[in-house]
């Protein structure tokens, strides 16, 4: 029997594999629309000010702002209007003292003008006919300098960097980039990530079990917990448990992909098996085998040459909940992303008492409920390698490390898939 | 100028939306795991019980539960061992009393036994060779009829619905479908979402614009959330600010899509023509024009014979913010999803105070950190019209509609992008 590693926190298990995970480099260069939910390979600077012309933020009038300093109700500004910038033209009339122009929310102000007075707060002088300029207005509202215009480069400066290397691209970024004239990025390859399933027992979903056999899952919902994450799963199907397959195809998964996922058999042997077997795939090999969880105490957390391997446990529930800890931070790293993105924990309300082992976090699959006062969580006990306890939940409850456990009422951390 | 509705609080004005949405009922039959993301059209019951035989949890000994009656560490059940169940074969062995038989985890125990003695609780009498059966062990503990074994049909019951209707797949689902052999699902079609821009001053993103001109970015960003939606976006271009041209526009797109989604300019002028073109698409047409929140207030919110119909504010700021608020959840209710999934919103600390008008949603561009206390939540402030304050942000941190303000300390809700 190989050597025991110790069993540490989950959060120093992940510590220690994502040190080994080494970045992939190859990138490839992508339409900046297609590059959403991609990492940028490079920092992206603006070469263009971010508006390129100072723009007006409301209907009304381009004015020099001193021509309206003092004005108010009783004493209004008189000014003569002496034309109209169009949407998607220059603003190349020139503007004198005592002058303005109708600009439009959006619109170009001439660079003679240093802010706008808003429609509301003007009047026009007689009834004239606007389309016959010059026309009088009266300004009932001062405005200072820069009011109501957004300045050249006040959104994004020439020269700034717009995104760094290792930014997973988001709808506000595709439109940020395309707002300077970005058109294409730099982005890094899409990890492909080999997942075999092992186990004398496991068969193709699509096969009809013998009595003793069971479906092959695994792969799949490890598989779809790759796609979300940005991976390419790769799936190399069901290896028996001997030795000499299993260092063989795991070998050959491991060589066309960029990490190696084994979601092997529950029993010790095959437990032991697995370890051999990514111990003999290179260096650094096995980094610890046992983390302290449940469920998911058993899983194997490995790196070869900077590609992480992962033994996960063959209970359909420990091996999500254990991908999730460990497989998705990894796919995020091998893509130069340095943090997970925010969306995947909430705060709920617990409804029932949870008693847990401290020493150990807890995972415990439960169902949310959005009420009026916000969002609750309620434990689905049950055993932890029944599949439906995850599909009749929403989250897990993560029951943290030194807690014996958690009150009904407590505000507890939910991890969603 | 047109009728102006009322402005509506954004929860009544979305409610009102989305009585107008009719479900999509075009389906199409996919691979199961190809169905990751989307809407299940139908129920969906299990034909089979999983798992269909009565497995092992644990490594050890399958037994009568009777035979380890009483059992402790000074008076040991004595058991001969007559035969293993060798993973993925029927345990078609008979057990008398007093025997057991090799099991491991997840492996199959046979319809005569009805426990599982861990091998931990148990001892070899004497030191017989394992492979030469039949031979003793000495169980130090007693097990209860049904311990370290799931019964058939405990993970899930042949004929119980697996999912309703309407449920958007995740991997475990996936996992849930394939283990009952459940291999193509029925799912509701994506929606397709037809966008325009409008705008003279409006350019394609491939273009150096002129003075005055800007290029179409809100295309993409709002394509970019019609993708994480679950939707198809149909870019239509971008249409000149004339009724004609719109009108045409408009009735195109709408006719080959499941939505509409005008991104209009900001001025007065052209909302209003949005609303003209929205009212002449059909029934019931424009159900509100202005909903009670900051940015976003000029939202035209409609619907043509059960497609929802949006027309947006130019400024790209609000033209997300405002889709988020009422082009996702139309776009999830397209698919027949009866409530939003629950991935969007989470719970930070405010690190600074935020003032607000009483009377309408406020939604502050947000960054995010999270640190040993939790999440905490900085509002990033500036014009509302900068694409720049969300690509720095990672959420929107929302001032409720009848609060002055939030306070630092604060627990705030942020809705992530």
């Amino acid at each position: 029997m190989p050597e025991f590693f110790n069993v540490l926190p989950p959060d120093d298990a992940r510590a220690l594999l994502l040190q080994h995970v080494r970045s992939i480099q190859e990138t490839e260069l992508l339409p900046t629309f297609e590059g959403l939910g991609r990492v940028t390979a490079e920092e992206i600077r603006s070469a263009e000010a971010l508006p390129p012309f100072p723009r007006s933020t409301m209907d009304g009038y381009a004015v020099r702002a001193a021509d309206t300093f003092g004005a108010g109700d009783v004493l209004p500004a008189f000014l003569t209007v002496t034309g109209e910038v169009r949407m998607g033209t220059a603003a190349d009339m020139p503007l004198k003292t005592g002058e303005a122009v109708i600009v439009h929310t959006g619109g170009m102000i001439p660079d003679t003008a240093d802010a706008v007075v808003q429609i509301e707060h003007s009047q026009l002088v007689g009834t004239p006919n606007e389309s016959r300029f010059p026309y009088e207005i009266e300004v009932f509202r001062a405005v200072a300098p820069g009011q109501n215009v957004i300045q050249v480069g006040e959104d994004i400066a020439a020269g700034a960097t717009i995104l760094p290397a290792g930014t997973c691209l988001r709808p506000q970024d595709i439109g940020g980039l395309l707002a300077v004239g970005v058109s294409d990025v730099m982005a890094i390859r899409r990890p492909r990530v080999a997942i075999l399933a092992t186990g004398d027992e496991v068969v193709s979903p699509a096969s009809v079990p013998s009595p003793g056999q069971i479906r092959d899952i695994n792969s799949y919902s490890i598989g779809g917990l790759c796609i979300g994450a940005g991976g390419i799963p790769v799936f190399g199907g069901i290896v028996p448990d001997d030795i000499e397959s299993l260092r063989e195809a795991a070998a050959r998964a491991l060589a066309g992909a960029d990490m190696l996922v084994m979601s092997a058999g529950s029993s010790v042997s095959v437990r032991d098996m697995t370890v051999d077997v990514i111990a003999g795939l290179g260096r650094p090999g096995v980094l610890l085998h046992g983390v302290a969880t449940r469920p998911g105490k058993p899983t194997i957390v490995g790196a070869i040459d900077g590609k992480p391997v992962l033994g996960l446990p063959g209970n359909p529930v420990s091996a999500m909940i254990q991908f999730n800890m460990f497989g998705i931070p990894a796919i995020y790293r091998l893509q130069g992303l340095q943090q997970d993105p925010f969306h995947r924990k909430i705060s709920a309300r617990l409804t029932q008492n949870i008693a847990s082992e401290s020493g150990r976090e807890d995972y415990i699959p439960a169902h949310l409920d959005e009420t009026a006062e916000g969002i609750t969580a309620t434990p689905i006990f049950g055993k932890s390698n029944l599949i439906y306890t995850l599909v009749h939940a929403e989250g897990l409850i993560k029951v943290p490390l030194n807690h014996s456990g958690l009150m009904a009422g407590d505000m507890v951390e939910v991890q969603l898939f």
